[in-house]
């Protein structure tokens, strides 16, 4: 799709979401035009975004409406009696309902692009705002319905932001987010919750388990009592197999096979996330193997394995200051780590195959 | 308490833990004889200790059984059968089942020592330990009615190991571990296992939230089993707690109040969790600073909070490449805030106070 040359956009809201894309739009030379109720919020956006040019006069090309879903409809209405040729796109974490609100505030849908970029922050705000925030991430968009022009404007808005566009349905959106998104939310809160008149020693023995179940427990109450309850039916279902198997492990807890059944489950659902290259996790065999901490040592079992023609596809170090071994593990297809583990084997390394 | 100069250390399992403390005690001198059932791990943690001089002629000082909960007790009438001047101590998630397995053995109890590093990643096996693991951890030591010398020693391999040593009853490490560890464990596998048979692709758009809030998810189900439910007495009031409340949101699913006020008591409980600093999290106030991106801006704010004698309590810089502009975020006390604010807006800085 031909770029559009956006010169002039419009964000309405400078929170952690509008103020990052006003970020990355300036950085890319486009005069933005970023407001907000909020005047401090505002003051705080406007001047990290610098100096810019003198204002075009014409209208923005694109206004992007960065409030919390709850507000959308009405601000494009305002929006459009300032603007009567208005095209816009939404960032809301949901999207059945801002739609059916917008259509029936009598706006012509096929000028709203409901979209959202999957990079939000268990802290808000402008002072939270990157430019480089939505780097690699995916921004969902649910172009089916919008106009020509302005879907072509959304996508250089993503591109530009550094983003990975996906395409889905408004209803694929609601239901993918419910999962991946809203029930962790909700998990961490109702999780968080319990920590509430806890002894003050006990939490001192809290670790990064804790830390990191409960890190987006911080999240911000008033915008996401809008998602949630904004997103109820795609979100219930979920919920209700939560509480059947949470009775489960009432019923069964102190029984060893229940227990290793459920954590047994979370395992295999944990392995249907894509690994960070985006797709599903491989299967890889590892290899460990333990070196003596001197220079050189990384080269040469990668010569080795070079030698031995086979692909490493994985490779990680572990090494302690002030110990005098390192351990590196390489990840190969299983046929290759036969022949690899044969080949160092037999060069002297010390080579622990996984069990 | 005096060192009491550990020469001779027996560790029973060649676990994530067990090794990890091996490579610790070799790291400072120490002799380490390491078995496992398991000849695979017993020799990977063997390669990782490296070379050792020869083996004292003398039984150990102490022996450290670092095995699964439930093969602790059968593990000490193993070794006091080799070894008639057994002490021991142990390193499980759980302490008042061993405890009581251990007492009815016949085993002299006061030569026993629960202790629990809190130190575990959801990864195991002794290819994923390191020497530093335990560096800055809270190592828990239940040392009543246990033996003074065995004590000393016991305190001896926790400072050698870099950790801090905590002590608690056993009731009270149960109560404690209960909330910070096995709950979250409960809550993680029970979130993870929902992702079973999600469409592929709603799971392409998972997000740091769903990684993070199930990255426990993916520990070891055998030994988890025996650590829930050997301590489930403890368990089972937080499961029944969190059942409660799951239960509330369910039939309030689409009252944005109600879900307000669950997300303001997920924040409320993770604002217990002591800080980095070990206390409860401080009362400041920030201040939001944005420079320009050139260089000495940093060390010139710096130089301005002292001439206006207040004393910065954090810092923290957001900057964006290629983008024209930073954010410095500065912590103060209340009282300090209010001077330094005025004082920088004075000397032409742009200050947004906290809301």
């Amino acid at each position: 799709m031909k770029p559009t040359s956006l010169t002039h956009v419009r964000i309405v809201g400078a929170g952690l979401i509008g103020t990052s894309i006003a970020l990355a739009l300036r950085a890319a030379g486009i005069y933005v035009d970023l407001i907000d109720s909020d005047s401090r919020a505002q003051r705080l956006a406007q001047d990290l975004m610098g100096d810019q040019s003198l204002a075009p006069s014409q209208v923005e090309d694109l206004c992007i409406v960065a409030t919390p879903p709850d507000a959308i409809s009405e601000v494009i209405s305002m929006e459009s009696r300032r603007n009567s040729d208005l095209r816009v796109m939404d960032i809301s974490s949901i999207k059945t309902k801002p739609v059916l609100e917008v259509t029936a505030s009598g706006f012509d849908i096929s000028r709203f692009a409901p979209t959202h970029p999957m990079a939000g922050r268990e802290i808000s705000g402008p002072e939270s705002a990157r430019g480089d925030l939505f780097q690699g991430r995916p921004w969902i968009l649910c172009l089916d319905g919008v106009e020509t022009e302005l879907s072509a404007m959304v996508e250089e808005v993503v591109l530009l932001c550094g983003a990975a566009p996906i395409r889905r349905s408004i209803e694929e959106h609601d239901r993918a987010v419910a999962l991946v998104s809203h029930l962790p939310q909700i998990t961490a809160s109702l999780l968080a919750a319990q920590l509430q008149g806890a002894a003050a020693g006990d939490l001192e023995l809290a670790g990064a388990g804790l830390r990191d179940t409960t890190r987006i427990a911080d999240s911000d109450p008033a915008l996401w009592a809008q998602i949630i309850s904004g997103n109820s039916q795609a979100i219930l279902p979920l919920l209700i197999s939560l509480q059947s198997d949470l009775s489960q492990v009432i019923a069964s807890l102190d029984q060893p096979s229940a227990i290793s059944a459920v954590i047994e489950q979370g395992r295999q659902g944990r392995a249907n996330i894509p690994g960070k290259h985006g797709g599903q996790a491989r299967n890889y065999t590892y290899l460990a193997i333990v070196i003596d901490d001197k220079p050189g040592q990384l080269a040469a079992i990668i010569e080795s394995c070079a030698k031995a023609k086979v692909n490493i596809e994985d490779l990680a170090i572990e090494h302690t200051p002030g110990q005098e071994t390192g351990l590196i593990t390489l990840a190969f297809s299983p046929e290759d780590s036969v022949i690899v583990a044969a080949h160092l084997q037999k060069e002297g390394w010390k080579v622990h195959p996984s069990r």
